[in-house]
């Protein structure tokens, strides 16, 4: 069988499980796909680093050139990571007519529709199902089984360190700081953990599954987004006493043909599918009007399961008789500026007469019906004592003007968290 | 844009749901698939009976011929459901070159071989996503985005008749024939609850996921199968006070070359993620040695859940080039005549000296290691108590000729239920 010659745009984790997956796996491939392909060019930045595959003389370079421009090369597997130089790299070799497979989330999210054009330019495809969620098919599944539906929501636990970082505080009731330093120390967490713990990284993956939900441009900038570093052993254990488990939640909902997209610390209802998701696991709950409620869940990181998804991609490309780009236009998506969704609101009060009224007088004034309020525990040194209000749906830029409206000398150390998933 | 003509085989509430959604959304369909499709016939058994649908004079026929025989036609779309005829119309579609897109898991599972070389011989596609799990992708998942994999193993909830009355067992503690007997008045079980409760319909769908992990053929008749039918609640509630959770799970599982294939009983640890799955719900969790644990979860029946999956496979249908056969050879898939896991034994023992020891005598006997053992309330009015043995992996014939070693006189009333997932 001709094999189909490619390259490498980076070697370290992901791209040496590549490699090794290629070379365990192939001639079943071969037998099962009728696809067979061949690591041409390799680059790196130390070509006389040992990396322990047995790769042939001459193909690991140091000139991105020999990778871009070569002209047997017909498609290119980028994991470099990072915005620059990948998404030059990417975007010269769709132009040059190379297919391109990306588990790259940042680039591609963040040079989106330069991307598009220089693929259509090109005559060359793109694909990136390893960009969101690892090994959790998603993106496939979006784009081949979910077709016929009108998409109203996704719902995504996209980012394995915060959930790591988010089982371990539920299930240990300790403080962020000390399992963000655990998960450092076990390299679960970036030493600058900025990228994950503030929802950045999530952001990037949720722009792509919102263009792919609704069709049209999502710029990263557009998404809401609020980090973990602020919450606190309290509000989980608060949750957990409602029934409710603390997630970092990515959201793109339809609403009145607007789209809501925000990344934050959700609260999910413990029987809901996502609340189960754990440590550095990845779920994505769709619901669509014809499907219903459905849910991809898997390893969203690591080398093998990313490995897995590039090569699935790499399958397709390489039998692909033509390259189909998503069907996703230009345009901006319509955002929505205002959304609604029930609301855990925990805070320290004044211990005093007419306290509880004021507050509740606030939440009345702006429409915001309470289902539930608990008083939590004794008053403290200070005179204060716990109030945790579960509300009704409310409009968010209703419960913030509540919030502000009740006077920060009665009340202090206030948590608002979002509701979702009932 | 040129439609392609399609055709209809039933059209009771699956294809009716299926007729309306791609009124509904073929404008978008066409948009972001660039295919378009007209149903020109639609074979039903009597062409007078209104069903609400928008459907042209002459679309309509009770004659098979004319959908099968129409050279227009390219694309059939099967749901009436049962082996005959649906199964032979299906074969002569293919063979006179016309793709099939089913949702009939009784047919294809039945007559695989037959099809697949009828398709072959004709040129055509044979595409099934719908006739395993309804909404939930997986059929495209194992060929589309797990190719790479060494697949180990693939354990479902694949039947929601089922499912719903084992999570009712559980939530009420109420028997099977109750929940039986409402499920049937919701409509949620047939009148002959059979193919749902004693696991055909189970196993149809694990002959069709076993071949796709292990690219051998499976005939359903070679799937070990045990229905629901003898599940008492005080085993469901015994399980609950232990941490588990009983599903009917179907199991094709690799070890050393050979597979297991069985559908029966199981509890699963309350964390893991198939003990959530709830009520009609469906998903399927599969081990692959490079993606690593992924699951697949949603609405695995229901007409439009069911339509999603058809018009999703029309979409693909439509827009291929060339129609790919699922990679599975002929020759048969080794089969595994035993297997070990953990065990679930409860048993009623006379309550009296020795008896513990004889019991523990033929589990050692047999090799049989126990991980814990519950003695459960006081005597009853015979004599007997209640015994809950938990035992570590263990092998089936093992266990099997363990409970026949005990003597019957000494125990009474014994429960074997396999325990997976851990």
């Amino acid at each position: 069988m001709e094999r189909i010659a490619i390259g490498f745009l980076g070697c370290g984790n992901i791209g040496s499980a590549v490699y090794r997956l290629l070379e365990e796996r192939g001639s079943e491939i071969e037998i099962n796909e009728g696809v067979a392909f061949e690591v041409k060019k390799i680059l790196v930045r130390d070509v006389r680093r040992s990396r322990g595959l047995n790769v042939p003389e001459g193909v690991f370079t140091d000139d991105p050139q020999e990778v871009v421009n070569d002209p047997d090369i017909s498609i290119i597997l980028e994991f470099m990571g990072g915005e620059q130089p990948a998404a030059d790299y990417v975007i010269r070799a769709l132009r040059g007519g190379k297919t391109v497979v990306t588990a790259n989330k940042m680039a591609l999210s963040l040079h989106w529709k330069e991307m598009l054009s220089a693929a259509r330019s090109g005559g060359a495809g793109l694909y990136f199902e390893a960009s969101v969620c690892g090994a959790v098919p998603v993106i496939r599944a979006m784009s081949s089984s979910l077709q016929a539906n009108r998409i109203s929501s996704v719902m995504g636990i996209i980012n394995g360190t915060t959930n790591y970082i988010l089982s371990r505080m539920s299930r240990e009731g300790a403080p962020y700081d000390a399992v963000l330093a655990d998960a450092q120390r076990l390299g679960l967490a970036e030493p600058d953990p900025t990228a994950d713990v503030e929802g950045y990284d999530a952001a990037y993956k949720l722009s792509i599954l919102a263009m792919l939900a609704f069709h049209r441009y999502v710029s990263v900038g557009s998404i809401y987004r609020e980090g973990i570093t602020e919450v606190t052993p309290l509000d989980v254990q608060c949750g957990q006493e409602l029934g409710l488990t603390l997630k970092l939640l990515a959201v793109a909902k339809e609403s009145d043909g607007k789209i809501q997209l925000r990344v934050h610390p959700t609260f999910v209802p413990d029987d809901h599918p996502l609340a189960s998701v754990s440590d550095a696991f990845n779920a994505v709950y769709i619901d669509g009007h014809a499907c219903g409620e459905t849910m991809f869940y898997g390893r969203g990181a690591g080398p093998m399961p990313t490995a897995s998804a590039l090569v699935s991609d790499l399958i397709c490309a390489g039998k692909a008789k033509r390259h189909e780009l998503p069907a996703v236009e230009d345009e901006d998506c319509p955002l929505a500026k205002d959304w609604s969704c029930e609301y855990f609101v925990r805070m320290r009060a004044v211990d005093e007469p007419g306290v509880l009224a004021l507050i509740a007088g606030e939440f009345a004034r702006y429409g915001i019906s309470i289902s539930s309020m608990i008083q939590k525990g004794e008053r403290d040194e200070s005179g204060y004592v716990q109030l945790i209000f579960l509300t009704h749906k409310a409009r968010e830029h209703a419960v913030r003007q509540a919030l502000k409206g009740m006077d920060s000398a009665t009340i202090a150390g206030v948590s608002m968290i979002r509701v979702e998933g009932r």
